[in-house]
Formats: structure tokens, C-alpha cells, sequence
């Protein structure tokens, strides 16, 4: 029969280079650019919609999506403004904030975080998931900290790594953020940050280089602020110099959300892909069309005239599709998946190692079952959903525990008795204080609650609102929200018999510390949130999270806060630095301001023995690793883990250095009784300074001390050692 | 260093069957069913949005997301309603209307056309594009008759067979729709069709059998109409016994959108998929929710209490997770390619062979360039978007150059004089005739510039407009719409050198035709209309396309429309279809009752000689082929092309059959002057009919007839041969 000619016709042409999966992919991608128009090149650095880029829809480059994190992938946002698209496709599992992953001081737990938030991204046919986030906690008020790692630039580091890892496992990118010095959200789009040479590199950028060159991460987020006078986003120093040259960075760097200002510094100074400029519907009423950004319409008038060289739009390109081939044109990544139930065990697992136990008098946790028949739970925070509002890492949970929940399946519903006590307005806005009658009714209802029961286990912090934990803007003072603290002052007149389970990503003062027998400090933990909370307080877990952030007493007791305006929240203008690279525990350690609870603080229901703390050699080279060790007994009646620290400090530095910094850690799980042998290997390197006159890190010969401790406080043992 | 886990981590669990691509798509199918919860498997078969439905989120089968065709991938619709959903990357290339591409009896097109529409709708992520269609074009009021292949079944089926095929060489599915009797839009979604089983057989089936058993098609889609009694989306014998029974079907058949009616009967009667049910914002204020289709709870219920066997259930997801590892689940498909210069020179190409010249006397075409000073170019459709409306076909098309454009550019705008002479409403709505006086001055103003001109293109037909060519319901007239007839009068009155291109998807009744020189049936053309009516209309191209569709004189010398309203469009419940086998030519034929243009004609700007017709033999055994063969040649000046139309008939037969059927085409080029021999190889097997007695295809023993023709009517010669 004539017809059967289909066949014939699919004749196999040859494959064209970009599509030959035998070659390297730098081949693969110059063939690619080989092909591209002038147009169709500016046309792939720019945003499209709200979260996509165009692709090269000629030669079959696919588009790319985006979609916020860290903690899960974002409801499906409209095409063109900040609304939720009103899809229902888009329910995730939502996982603890990264400060909680921080918490649990273990890696391993990074790795399966990102594993699995990078499985629901694919599966959302997300091609970049926008975090994780690793800037530094500077201060307790900022708006964001609960989306970053903490204070401690090794512990992020060494969190940041496996995350990373484990989403791009996936085929899809993870975008580091927000480089760099996004350490406050107040006047975050304006304010122009100061810091020296050696806060940034010993302080801000570790981090960022360990997810960079450890991580290799495919694609880091620039931030709205400036540093040194000029915007993050196309900054020569931090991008070019710093990123792309001597971390070797080869992926693509695209803005925040409306964070480029200018053509040609976006072009030549390292800035790839610009998203969301004056197209964010909160601040603008007339939004740029997308080939009016810097980087489509501008660039391209300027690469036309010469004024900008084409070697600077190809590099960009270069990158956009080297990220391509890693992501949308990977034909191995695999499926992803969505929701399911091996990924709220792991939620639940982050969650239930990063509930950090601050304070426990006479055993006041765990509760057993039975123990008590009328348990009041106290506070909002019990009953209020905490995966939305913030910002953009707010999620649609497919199902969120609240801790009411989680108690009430513990101990039975019977035993259980709720009362509000406060409230707060709802999320994404301004809070709407209650009104004075309203507030005093929710107080008295709690408190006659309180006085007829045997325990009072109050669930407050802070929340999602606006002002609170929340992108944009700043909190506003140091304390408990909602008339927190009052209540619990009242509560303790009437019951002694009271916790305290703070939710928050940010320290808050605790005036009522000293009259709480127990307080323990928990997260804003996700779906399983009141599943691992409830384990966590009837003992079926043993806590073993740490602090990754030190809680001062007051505010005036953080480094940054202690300099007055200038050095926060900044003049208006500039930000000044000024506690320099003494942030967290390194100043409370080095100026001997004690905190109410230091970084690396957690407690435990079990018993830790620490042996003496050996190395292997008293002298060591510049190139020697310095391994310790020592041994590790649960002296205990449960199982639990501890997150042993080691810490080191230089005798007689050339320059001022903290008393002490985090050098390794490892977690480790003990039967009762059982002992283990916990080594540590530290590259002698690692004890270096950044010089900031030779710019180059150095390691002095000197005597340095090895701090061994439960915390950075709660130090067992020290060994010195020499090096030369 | 102990952190560098993460490789530890990434230890290889063993793939689990459904991932490994070294099985077979049927143990894989099997390995994905045993791990799937009912929940999930009822999840698997219904919308979860207007064009999307679940996958299975736990185990990585992804969402499978449809668009509309067939003529274009359709702009992005909302979640969840009609809307269009104002995304910006969905502007595609419109390829031109199916009738067209039957028209341009060549195959090969059908090839090129599938796969680059496939490219589009890959590059768009879709899964599954809605089309082709090809039910049978029965009236010439069908307004959905412009998505279809005409009224010959062979014809329709060597052209879907090559579009399914390429559409799917991209790992996209083509959905073949609407199986089956669904020739007519009024009434569609209640009315019942009555008809014998032979023209099921011979006429409506063929070229759904063609796409299943040839194409390999891996959707088909159900009508909205019932036969003989019940809905034809759940259709025991359409479905069941027909379908994946007799062509061994095993792709999925799915709703057209709103389509299911029962439950029970969507269960057990060959339904695998249903979407659109009560959420059709046009008709249902409170639309369903999707978990209360037909199959979604009810489905579950009766599933659970045992009223619906299990094994309906697993039959349908195995289907649709067939389907899944065909398209969005295979790993090698390409990554497609949107609105290319290369589809646009397919779209063209089609175009070009697509267009039909009707008559031509005196060479009225083609116009040089430069023999007329004042071209008068007068009528609507010169200027209007035609991919816009329609229906579900309607397109968001990148370009679309207009008949007008396509004139200037070839004789240059000085010399072409445009004036509308008509006008219509707005697409998608009900057509507002235009006040009388407004419809007069644009008549007036028409006939003054033809009066003045050198001569007078008219572009008219029909266009998209509610009760025009689109969806829905039918054509309410045989007639020109909005005043054309008496408009073209008019023009003739001041200016007999006129000509009349009209662009339609159906037949029109021609009043002027003997007064009217030459006239053009063209068609949707989509984007490059223009530029292919611009070079037929100059001589750039010699025309070629051959009617797919007999033209009749009056509406009731239209088989169907010749036994009054209870065969066409119904008594409101039933139509009968009372022509029977007799459709299109063979009505015209074996009725002794010509049409104006019959089914096949097409004139070229060339003439060809057709030589004596041979056969390789006088008697043949019902299992041989039968082998044709004759000697073509251009006497002409130009180059063209010709295709040759082979019918047959019975000499002595049993029952009634029609005088002639036609059994192969082949379009031939040849430059001025050339000879080819065309060659046909015809199984004996061809030349039976479909006994309703034995319910078997019956060749009888008898004289056969061979016409060779340039159409249905225009035979060159004749052949018989002997069947034994």
C-alpha cells in the first residue's frame, strides 16, 4: 500500500550537538549558544511571569519555573502578581523551618530535608527551589532569621551542604540566598551595609562558599541590599571577584524579586537573570512589562550599540543553559513526589531532633501519660496554623498537627482543656491588637483554666503576622507579642505548676524565666508540628536539639544591638557593623556578657558523661589535621543523643579573635549505659584568621585551645595543642 | 572530616520496578498498580482541574495535562473555570483547519502537520493533545465540520493515521475524537443518532478504526451524543465491543468534557477518564466538585460496597498509566519547540496544497504581478482573525497574516484597494447584524471602489462566530451570511471581473456562481493565511487541493438533508440517519443528483493528461491485491501537482452499494511536460461491504469497476477486473 509512509518520513536526521547526550554538557551549551539569535539570548535572562523564564522555544529549551522554599514548595502563584493562582494541585508537605533543621546539629538530617522538599519541587515541575537561605542571624529582631541556619557560620555551613545536596539530587535546582549581608529586613531594599573585610569572610560568606564549593550549588539568589554603597544584586566585589572568580561558581545568579536597578551593572557585574522587577504588586500600581527590565529591552539596546560587550549577555546564557541541562533538560532526574508519608516522617524526624529543651527543673519534662488529669493548654500558638503568612515561604499544607492536637492524642482528649489566653491578628497583616475587653476575656478565661488545673503547659512565641517572623519587615521589640508575658505572670499566681513552649525562629526575652520551671524552645515544625511536640513532651522522644542561635537577656546584650541605631537597624541610610565579627556567642564569650541561654544549649532527658579530651599530637603543622577525641557515655535511664561541640581559640592572636569558635560537631545516639569513642579530624588550616591587609587567610603559629562542651558554655574539657 | 556524608546517603536503593526502563510497560504498569491504594486509583481517573488530572503525587506518576487542538496547542485555561488564564507564553503557531489538511490529499503533510503540532504542545507540557478529529462530514451545517476530514472515510483515514503518528513521535498522545456520530453541534449533547450498522461500518468508523489500528492512537475521546439509545461515552458497543475489543484498543478513552452521565455505566462500558462534568461555567452556575464525578466518590462508594467489580477499576488505571509511560513518564521523548519559523513554513506548506480552485475560466487566475493598477480587494474575511472563535479550537496564534497582507505584499499597497462590504459581530457571540444603514453605507462604499477597480477579489464564507463554523451548534442556513449574496450581486452589476475566495470550513450555496469567472474555496488557514492565498492568487505556487467535501446546489441535495427534519438535525430526540450509506458523493453519485463542485475536484493552473488505466491482471483471488497503474503527464506550462483519485464499485451487487468508493489517491508533482507512471496496489479485500446479516466484511464474487479520475466526477478512464 502507498500510504504507509510515516515510517519513511522519520527518517532519523542526525542529532544536533546540544541533544547528544555523549557529549560534555560545556560542548553541549556552546552549541546551543551557537545557534541563539541576539534576541532570543536577552529573552532567556528575564523573567517571563512571576516565577518563569522563557526558555529558547525554537531550539526546544525548555522553560524554567521557580517556586519559593525553603521549607516547602509554595502554592502555585498567578502569572503575573503576587495571588495565589487559587490552583489545587499545590498542598505540600511542609517541613520545620530551617532554623529547626539547624537545631538538630545533624547533617544527615539536611541531606533527607532536601531530598525530599527537592522530590515535591519535581514533582510540582519546579525546576529551581528559591532557598535554602544562610545568612547569618545577626540579631533576634530580624523578620527572616527563621529561614536562615543560625548564627554559627560552620553550623550552617555544614547544614547547608547536604540541603543542597539533596534537592539537586532531584534535578532541581537549589538556590542558595540571599547574597550576601541580608541580615535585616527593615529598609532591606535600600539600607547599604558596612562590615569589614573579616566579619564578612570569617562571619557572612562561609556559608555561602561551603554551599557554593562543597554544595555546588546550581544557582544563588543576590539580595535586595547594598554593601559598600552598591546593590548586591550586580555587585562587582561580592559577584564577580568573590562568587565567580575565587569560588569558581558556575551556576546562574539571579535577583530577588525587584532587587536589579541598573542595566549596565547588572550586566558586567555578575548578575545573570533578573525576576520580578517592579512587578510586585504591593509597592507598584503600574507594573514594568518584563522587556522593559534592566536585563531584556535596555541590555539588548545597549548590546546593539556596543555599548555593552556580547561576551557579557553569552556568559549569562552560558549559565542559564548550563542550568538547564542540569535541571528541565536532564532526561535522569527523576519524578519527584508529593505529599506523601515518607516525607512527613521526615518532617517529623527534623522536627522531633530540633525541639530544643532550654530549661527543665526537677524533671519537669517528660509527662508521662496519666500522670496529671486536667492539663491546661494555654496560648495560640497551640491551635494556630504556622505555614502560613511570613512571607514567601508561606506553604499550603496538606495537613498541619497542631500541638492541641498532638497532646490531645497523647494524653487523651478528656485530660485536655484548652483556652486561648491571647490572640493575635490574623496572618500577612498588620496584627489588629484585640481590643482591651476582648484581650482581658481571653486572660481571664486562661487563667481561671490555669487555677483549677494540675499543669499549665503554655504554647506562645511569636507567629507568622506581619512585624512578627515575617519577610519585609522587622520585629519591634524584644519580648513576647500579645501580652504574653503578663499572661504568664498571672498564670503563675494562680498554677506554679507551668511550661513554657516558645514557637518562634527568633530569640525572645523571658522576664518570667526564673518562675518556669521548664521552657522548652520549639520551631515552627511544619505538618507534624504538634505530632512531634507531643512525643517530644510525654518523653517518646528524647529531646536533643541545640540551640543555633544564643538568647541574650536583653536586647542590648546582642553584639549588633549594643552600638546603638547606627549599628541597628541602621541610620536610614548605611548599617555599621560595628560588633564586627564578635555576632552571637562569640561576643557574649569574648566581651563576658553571659546569655540567658548560649548557642549549642539543649538539654536532654538522659545524662551525658564526657571523657577527657585527647589529640593525637601536641605540635602540628600548618597543613596537619588535629584529630581529637573522647569518650561519650548516656549515664541515663533512656536512650538520647548529644550534639558534642568542639570549639577552638587562639592563645596570643595577632588580632583581636573570638575566646572561642565552633571547629566540628557530631551527634551522636546512646543506649543507657552505652559508651561510644567520638572522634573529630580539624585541618589546621580551619584555625585561620582573614588578614585583612594581605587578604589572605592565615594561621599564626601559636598555642590553641580545644573547647569540648554540651554547649558553648557547658565546656567539659579542653586540650591545647601547638602550631608551627 | 566527618560531614562530607551526603554520598553516604545517596547509597543506591534498588529501582523499583515501575522505574526501570530495562522492563516492559506492561510488568512496569503492573508493579505501579500493586502499590496504589483504591483512593488513589479513583484519584487516577477524573479531573482534578479543567484540563488536568492528579497522578499519583506518592509514587512520581505525574499529572497528565491536556490541551484543546487540533489546529494549535489552545492558550493556557484557567484551574478551574472557561477562562482564558492570561499567560503570556501560549502563543503558538495555527496551523491550518483539518479540512485543509484533508484537502491537501497528501499524507505526508499529515505527518509534518502531527509533528509539529506536537512539538508545540510538548513544549507547552502537555501530555495529551485534544485531536484530531474525524467524524464524518454528513450536512454541510455542521459547525464543527471545519475540525474534520470530510465525508470520505478513506480519505479521512489516510490522513488521520500520518497526524497521529507524528504528534506522537513527540511522547505527546493525540486524542481521537469524538467517537463516534457526532456530525452535528445542535443538540449535540442529548441527541440520540440512529443508524444501520453497515454505514457505521463503512462510513462513521473507518478512520477512528484507521487511527486505533494504523495510528496506534493512545486516546480517544467519547461524543457527546448517544446511539441507538445510550450516551456514546459510555457505550457498550461502541466502546467495549468495538473499540478496545475488535481494534484491540488499549489506550484511554476519555469524556469530551462534560460528557458522562452514570456511574455504573461509566464503570463497566469502556470510560477510562472523565473531565468537564458540571464544571462548564457556560451551562451550571454551581458547578460539581471533582470528587463528585461519576468517577470520583460515587465511583469509590460503589466500588467499596461491592455493586462495581474491582477489576473496572484497575482496567481503566492500568489504561491511563499506559498512557503516562507513553508520554510524560518517557524519559527519550524530545523536548518539542514552540511557534517556529519551521512550523510556519509547514503551516504554509499545507496551506498552500490546501486551497482549492473551484472554477477558473478564462484563466482568470493567477493574476501577474503588475497587470492591474487597481485590484479592489472587498469582503470581511480579507481582514479578520480566524483562529480566534470557533470553539475549543480557537487559538492564541503568534502571527496570523491576513488575505489582505498577503496581496500586498505581492503586488505592492499602492495597487490594492480594500473595502469591507460586510461586516459580522464579534467572535463567540451571537453574530449582531449590523444596523441596515451601517450595512448599507459599507455596502455602497464596496460597489464604489469595485466600480472603479481593474477588478474585484471578493473574500468572504463563513467565519467563527456563534451559529457560523463553530462549536455548539450548527449552521442555521445553506446561504452566505451577513448580506454576502446580494453584495456580490451588486459588485457584478458595476464589475464582471470579479472572483470570490471563500473561507469556510463548510459548503456554501453559490447563487452568482455562473456570473462569478473564478472562485477559490479556501479555508481556516491559520498563521500564514496571507502569505498562501497571496501566492496561489499570483501563481507562486499552483494550486492543488482537491474538495474533501461534495458542494451541492441546494441544501436538500445533501443526502442527510433530503429526508426533512427527522435526518437532519433531529426530532429533538432522534436523528435518523436515513441517507444511510449514501453520504457526500455517494449520494450525489448513486442519486443521479450532481453538486455544484464534487467531492475530489480541485483545478490547476496546469493541465494533466491522464494515460489508459491498466491493471496487472483480469481476475484476482479475494486475498490479492489488486495493481493499478497509469501514465500522468503535465501538457501544461507551469509545474503542478495532481492527485489521482482511484473509486470503485460493484458491478452486480448483492445489496445496495454505492456506484462508486474511493480506494486510493496519490498526489503527484510533475514538472511542465514530465510523465510519471502512478502506481496502486488495492487489497481485494478493499472492495467489501459490511453484511448486517453476518456481521462480517463480505467481498463478493463479482465484476469490479476502476474509475481513475481528477475527482468523484471528472474519470479519465475505467478498468473492471474480474473477483473470484
Amino acid at each position: 500500500m502507498m500510504h504507509c509512509c510515516a515510517c519513511i518520513m522519520v527518517a532519523q536526521t542526525s542529532l544536533p550537538v546540544y541533544l547528544d547526550e555523549t557529549e560534555s554538557i560545556e560542548e553541549r551549551i556552546g552549541d546551543i549558544l551557537s545557534r541563539m539569535t541576539l534576541e532570543e539570548k536577552v529573552d532567556m535572562i528575564h523573567a517571563q511571569s512571576k516565577f518563569s523564564t522563557k526558555g529558547c522555544p525554537r531550539l526546544g529549551i525548555p522553560e524554567l519555573w521557580m517556586s519559593d522554599g525553603p521549607h516547602g514548595v509554595r502554592m502555585e502563584i498567578a502569572w503575573d502578581s503576587w495571588k495565589h493562582a487559587g490552583w489545587t494541585n499545590d498542598s505540600c508537605t511542609a517541613f520545620p523551618a530551617l532554623t529547626c533543621l539547624a537545631a538538630t546539629f545533624n547533617p544527615e538530617l539536611a541531606w533527607k530535608y532536601g531530598k525530599a522538599v527537592g522530590e515535591e519541587a519535581r514533582f510540582r515541575k519546579k525546576d529551581v527551589l528559591l532557598g535554602p537561605g544562610v545568612n547569618i542571624y545577626r540579631v533576634p529582631l530580624n523578620g527572616r532569621n527563621f529561614e536562615y541556619m543560625g548564627e554559627d557560620p560552620y553550623l550552617a555551613s555544614r547544614m547547608v551542604v547536604p540541603y543542597i545536596q539533596g534537592v539537586q539530587s532531584n534535578g532541581v535546582a537549589a538556590c542558595l540566598k540571599h547574597f550576601a549581608l541580608n541580615n535585616q529586613e527593615s529598609n532591606r531594599k535600600q539600607v547599604n551595609v558596612e562590615v569589614s573585610d573579616r566579619a564578612l569572610r570569617e562571619i557572612y560568606l562561609p556559608a555561602f562558599k561551603a554551599g557554593v564549593e562543597e554544595g555546588k550549588v546550581w544557582m544563588v539568589m543576590g539580595a535586595y541590599n547594598k554593601f559598600r554603597g552598591k546593590f548586591c544584586s550586580h555587585h562587582e566585589f561580592l559577584l564577580q571577584k568573590i562568587l565567580k572568580g575565587e569560588w569558581q561558581f558556575d551556576g546562574v545568579v539571579v535577583t530577588d524579586w525587584g532587587s536589579a536597578h541598573d542595566t549596565r551593572e547588572a550586566a558586567l557585574y555578575g548578575l545573570d537573570m533578573e525576576m520580578g522587577t517592579g512587578t510586585d504588586g504591593l509597592t507598584k500600581n503600574t507594573p514594568l512589562a518584563y522587556q522593559d527590565y534592566y536585563l531584556a529591552k535596555p541590555y539588548l539596546k545597549m548590546l546593539r550599540s556596543g555599548e555593552l560587550p556580547l561576551s557579557s549577555l553569552d556568559d549569562k546564557v552560558k549559565r542559564v543553559l548550563r542550568l538547564c541541562l542540569r535541571t528541565n533538560m536532564d532526561r535522569r532526574r527523576p519524578y519527584g513526589s508529593l505529599a506523601t508519608q515518607e516525607h512527613a516522617d521526615i518532617a517529623r524526624q527534623i522536627a522531633e531532633e530540633g525541639i530544643v529543651l532550654l530549661k527543665n527543673d526537677n524533671h519537669f519534662f517528660p509527662i508521662k501519660r496519666g500522670k496529671y488529669k486536667k492539663i491546661a493548654v494555654i496560648g495560640q500558638n497551640a491551635v494556630r496554623s504556622l505555614t502560613v503568612g511570613g512571607g514567601s515561604s508561606e506553604l499550603k499544607a496538606k495537613k498541619e498537627i497542631f500541638p492541641l492536637e498532638g497532646l490531645m492524642s497523647i494524653y487523651g482528649k478528656k485530660n485536655i482543656y484548652f483556652s486561648m489566653g491571647y490572640t493575635s491578628g490574623p496572618s500577612k497583616f498588620h496584627p489588629q491588637l484585640p481590643a482591651v475587653d476582648k484581650a482581658d476575656s481571653l486572660r481571664y478565661a486562661a487563667i481561671a483554666l490555669a487555677k483549677d488545673a494540675d499543669i499549665v503547659l503554655f504554647f506562645g512565641g511569636l507567629n507568622k503576622n506581619y512585624k512578627q517572623d515575617c519577610e519585609g519587615v522587622d520585629r519591634t521589640s524584644y519580648g513576647l507579642p500579645y501580652g504574653q508575658d503578663q499572661l504568664i505572670r498571672e498564670i503563675l499566681k494562680v498554677n506554679k505548676n507551668v511550661a513554657v513552649v516558645l514557637i518562634s525562629g527568633n530569640a525572645v526575652s523571658m522576664p518570667w524565666i526564673d518562675d518556669i520551671p521548664a521552657v522548652v524552645q520549639s520551631w515552627y515544625l511544619g505538618s507534624e508540628s504538634g505530632n512531634a511536640m507531643g512525643k517530644v513532651i510525654a518523653g517518646d522522644v528524647n529531646p536533643s536539639g541545640k540551640l543555633p542561635f544564643s538568647i541574650p537577656v536583653r536586647l542590648e546584650d546582642n553584639g549588633a544591638c549594643s552600638f546603638g541605631a547606627s549599628s541597628y537597624p541602621g541610620d536610614g541610610t548605611n548599617v555599621y557593623y560595628k560588633e564586627d565579627i564578635l555576632v552571637g556567642y562569640r561576643w557574649h564569650d569574648t566581651q563576658k556578657i553571659p546569655a540567658l541561654f548560649p548557642f549549642g544549649h539543649g538539654l536532654s532527658y538522659t545524662e551525658f558523661a564526657y571523657g577527657e579530651l585527647k589529640t593525637d599530637k601536641k605540635i602540628y603543622d600548618k597543613d596537619e589535621n588535629i584529630v581529637l577525641s573522647l569518650k561519650l557515655t548516656n549515664r541515663g535511664k533512656c536512650g538520647g543523643a548529644e550534639s558534642v561541640q568542639i570549639y577552638a581559640g587562639q592563645s596570643h592572636p595577632s588580632v583581636l579573635r573570638p575566646i572561642k569558635e565552633l571547629k566540628a560537631f557530631k551527634k551522636v545516639f546512646l543506649l543507657p549505659g552505652e559508651s561510644k569513642n567520638v572522634t573529630f579530624s580539624i585541618p589546621a588550616k580551619e584555625l585561620a584568621f582573614y588578614d585583612e591587609i594581605s587578604k589572605m587567610w592565615i594561621v599564626e603559629s601559636d598555642c590553641f585551645t580545644f573547647f569540648c562542651g554540651a554547649s558553648s558554655t557547658d565546656i567539659h574539657d579542653t586540650v591545647s595543642v601547638n602550631i608551627r
